[in-house]
């Protein structure tokens, strides 16, 4: 505590990323990185960018990106927002549509990525958790409530476990009714659940945000982007251009366009993602694992007779990071990213020496 | 305006960054980007980064950059913060030091960099601005008030006038008293303001921001560090992790630790680019023009008998884009950010047909 921090700084409390080792060679199934490399396009792309230009500053308006990404997703470039990752897109839009000093409260699911609260706490919004139902899943019923904005991920996190889109689109038009925001964060869309952006334009208050770090293998990178109505992501660019005009620099912005064009080698990436995820899916049940299903690239698991903290030091020990939340009702769950088909079978063999 | 936007996002007035033009070649002289490129080596390390692990996220402490940075600037690496850009670090400073709900406002020059009263507004922060001397100068002794924090830039933009150690210590002193900060923002200090950052461990209040935008040719990077007690650099990282844990990827980290162990390149460069401006400076005396002394890589310049307007307007009609603030006091001034010899050459023989 400095005597130089202000009220904010004083009572925030941060998020904590998952540990990045620096200092020993672990399988590292923590942070839900793809275990596959990024396309050699985007490694070009990057290489071709560091020789030009450089002194000079980025397109603050990464139109590049942005026509790139629209004709992906067949939308206007207008209805693109790009930004430093999806964690920083997320922070803009807690900013820019979510109100401070109302009386309804922006809602999220009481499981859910942890850094929402911590955004709510930074722009001093009012939040309130909305819980899972006892399966993990998300009710959206639950949200048909007067509120000031709703926002979770499809699938969740750390559950993994996906929302289908005809519950979403209702809520979506509910949230119209109201003239409130819904946010749909699809960081692990690719690995299962059905994306949402293609309704952005039937609904203008519909925001999903996505993220290079996981199905592009681009943490390294740090690019994000949302798709949404051009007055959404009007509002996402005020509160940028008052933050940080150019958040994006020029290697990762050519990386993204890149990455955005080379479907073909990401799909057969995420493929083998998905079947690596589903084999050790299987093969934990067939240890007595309890696994949610899981539309991610990671599992999220409870081990038979052992607490999920002494499961996650147990692996540590044996040099495999997984994830541990210590809160109610997930506290025996352990979330495990998937890995290669390799560091799967090293993942099983350690769980089931562990169990013995 | 969009009903989806919160009052925020209704009322801010975002900063204009300068012109970054795509369909037609200028003789670019308007946002002080440097105008040789950066050190080979940096192009090196980015390629190298390039290789290795993108598809891992960075190291959300940027170490690798800040125990290099350390070593150079004779401090240790919890005395160092990087960020997205200065501009990133300034967004986070005025997060974390300087109050909202408070009698005292943040005092900063009336003329200075236009970002400031944008980053007040973002964090609904009272601020209040002091005027310059008649000479563009500023008085440090003006700032002697109670206050909620001091910001300005060193040299001064784009005044382009630089303040001397010897006032700003004593105002370290005195914001020392009242517990409260002083930010001094460095991003030209390379090009002739003596730098304060020597004086952060005596002054625990005292944050110096630097950038490697101007003086290491890499605006297209984005990569800004600050300097400062370990409870500052602290009160930073609290700030960021409530915002974006990694805000800076893998290349720009790799490049920047580069930038910062050739000293010799840039300054090289620099020094160049130095005798570019006086040359210029001298020259446009020489036609009539009212040039203020500049520490910084730009002139501020008032041409006779033409409005600021006209004279960019002309030079922009010949293909030099210069920066134009339609602002009090200085709307008959422009900014013109030093370039090449050709560059500056180009610019002066344009000057002198435009006067004639």
């Amino acid at each position: 505590m400095s005597k130089f921090w202000n009220n904010r700084t004083r009572n925030i409390s941060p998020y904590i990323p998952g540990e990045q080792p620096r200092d020993r060679k672990f399988i590292k199934l923590n942070t839900n990185e793809n275990p596959y490399p990024p396309s050699p396009k985007v490694i070009e792309a990057i290489k071709n960018a560091a020789n030009t230009d450089l002194r000079l500053y980025p397109d603050p308006e990464s139109r590049l990106f942005r026509e790139t990404a629209a004709k992906r997703y067949n939308v206007k470039p207008e209805q693109i927002f790009a930004g430093n990752g999806s964690d920083e897109i997320l922070a803009f839009a807690f900013a820019a549509f979510f109100e401070s000093n109302i009386k309804e409260s922006v809602l999220f699911p009481d499981i859910t990525y942890s850094f929402y609260p911590v955004y709510a706490e930074l722009w001093d919004i009012p939040c309130r958790t909305i819980p899972l139902r006892e399966d993990f899943s998300i009710d959206c019923t639950d949200y048909y409530i007067p509120n000031g904005g709703v926002i979770f991920p499809n699938p969740n996190a750390p559950t993994g476990i996906s929302v289908p889109l005809a519950d979403i689109l209702p809520l979506a038009e509910y949230q119209m009714k109201q003239n409130k925001v819904l946010v749909i964060d699809e960081a692990y869309a690719a690995f299962g659940a059905e994306p949402a952006y293609s309704y952005t334009g039937k609904y203008p208050n519909l925001l999903t945000v996505h993220t290079m770090s996981k199905s592009a293998s681009l943490a390294g990178l740090r690019f994000g982007f949302a798709v949404g109505s051009e007055e959404l992501i009007e509002g996402l660019c005020r509160i940028r251009d008052s933050f940080n005009s150019y958040t994006i620099d020029r290697l990762a912005s050519a990386g993204a366009a890149a990455a955005i064009d080379d479907s073909a080698y990401y799909d057969g990436i995420n493929h083998k993602v998905i079947a690596n995820r589903e084999r050790a899916a299987a093969e934990l049940r067939g240890l007595g694992f309890t696994v949610l299903p899981s539309a991610a690239n990671f599992l999220f698991a409870k081990a038979p007779n052992i607490s999920g903290a002494d499961f996650f030091a147990a692996l540590r020990e044996r040099g495999i990071l997984v994830r541990h939340f210590n809160k109610d009702r997930i506290s025996d769950f352990i979330r495990i990213s998937t890995g290669t088909d390799d560091e799967m079978d090293e993942l099983i063999r350690n769980c089931r020496e562990i169990l013995s």
